[in-house]
């Protein structure tokens, strides 16, 4: 025999996901039969209650037990700041530094030639429809420090511009509690070029 | 808002799985919530099939469907051999081998002072119990070359010592397609030492 039908199945099922391949998958899944009551059943349980209650906002692409979001629903928030990011996962991070008090607008990837990925895949013309409604007056393009996160921080900024609006992107620079020594030379230079009066 | 409940208990159910931390844990219900149809479905019925049918064999520890399990059932199975393993990955790696024709014992970890670990942990009595059954004539210590899995062969050859018994263990050697320069010395020392004629 080799793996029993469902083990052989469960492995396939987790070696789909990013970042875990065959071994890892069967470590994994040896551990959750190892920890049935403790670490098995939740994870069902939880995966079932995300499976069913969670959806897309259809305004903003965040992911919440409502539609629209927490986020997009809170008058709390700032709705003259929209703060476009790659990804959920930026959003949360965001969202911990507890400093952003706007809406977002989630792409949910970047441009990309090599993927065929364009404007419309990312739904640039639906965030150019909400960047015009007459309380937003700052887009900040949070989207990452990569060639092709800033190229679609580019792209938008120029489908922007013809806008009454305040394009920012996020500043960039030595991150806190980095060592000069072991930062690679194109975050340094941009570090010396924007210094700041101390 | 931080990530929703529902998501934050399902990241942190994944984060506590070998292999996977907070960010990776994000990433991939990220994923599954992306793929909701063609991944996270199917993993939630596979889990919630292993959950339910996958018992451990009282005889040799395998996980199967039923129990006592298929290798342990099999009757074209030499009885003679016992192969002891650290964990079932073993376990599946020496019968993706297919020259194995035996059956198993599997420990469920090795002897390790620093984790508290002793004989009567790994279940060693049971192991020489089933040893000591007329039908077994080999019993072979294939736990892994590591310090801790060395320790363990070493103890429980000790422990079978007085049994009517061959007791043996794995080759070692170059493993296949392996190139001198690459290896470490330890490796490269014990295959010349046990070199064999060509």
């Amino acid at each position: 025999m080799q793996e029993p039908h469902a083990l052989e199945q469960l492995i396939r099922s987790f070696s789909r996901l990013p970042g875990l391949g065959p071994r890892s998958a069967r470590r994994l899944v040896l551990e959750l039969i190892r920890k049935r009551e403790s670490v098995m059943h939740p994870l069902i349980r939880h995966l079932q209650q995300v499976a069913e209650y969670i959806v897309t906002c259809d305004i903003c692409g965040n992911l919440d037990a409502q539609a629209p979001c927490t986020i997009c629903c809170d008058t709390r928030r700032d709705p003259s700041l929209l703060c476009v990011v790659e990804d959920l996962g930026d959003l949360w991070a965001i969202e911990r530094s507890r400093l952003y008090t706007g809406r977002y607008h989630v792409l949910g990837g970047v441009l990309s030639a090599m993927d065929g990925i364009g404007p419309s895949q990312l739904g640039i013309e639906r965030l150019a429809e909400r960047a015009g409604a007459p309380e937003v007056a700052e887009v900040i393009l949070a989207t990452n420090a990569t060639v092709d996160g800033q190229t679609t921080a580019h792209y938008i900024a120029e489908r922007l511009a013809g806008l009454e609006l305040r394009i920012t992107r996020l500043a960039q620079g030595i991150p806190m509690g980095g060592e000069l020594d072991y930062l690679d030379d194109g975050t340094l230079g941009t570090a010396i070029r924007a210094r700041l009066p101390a």
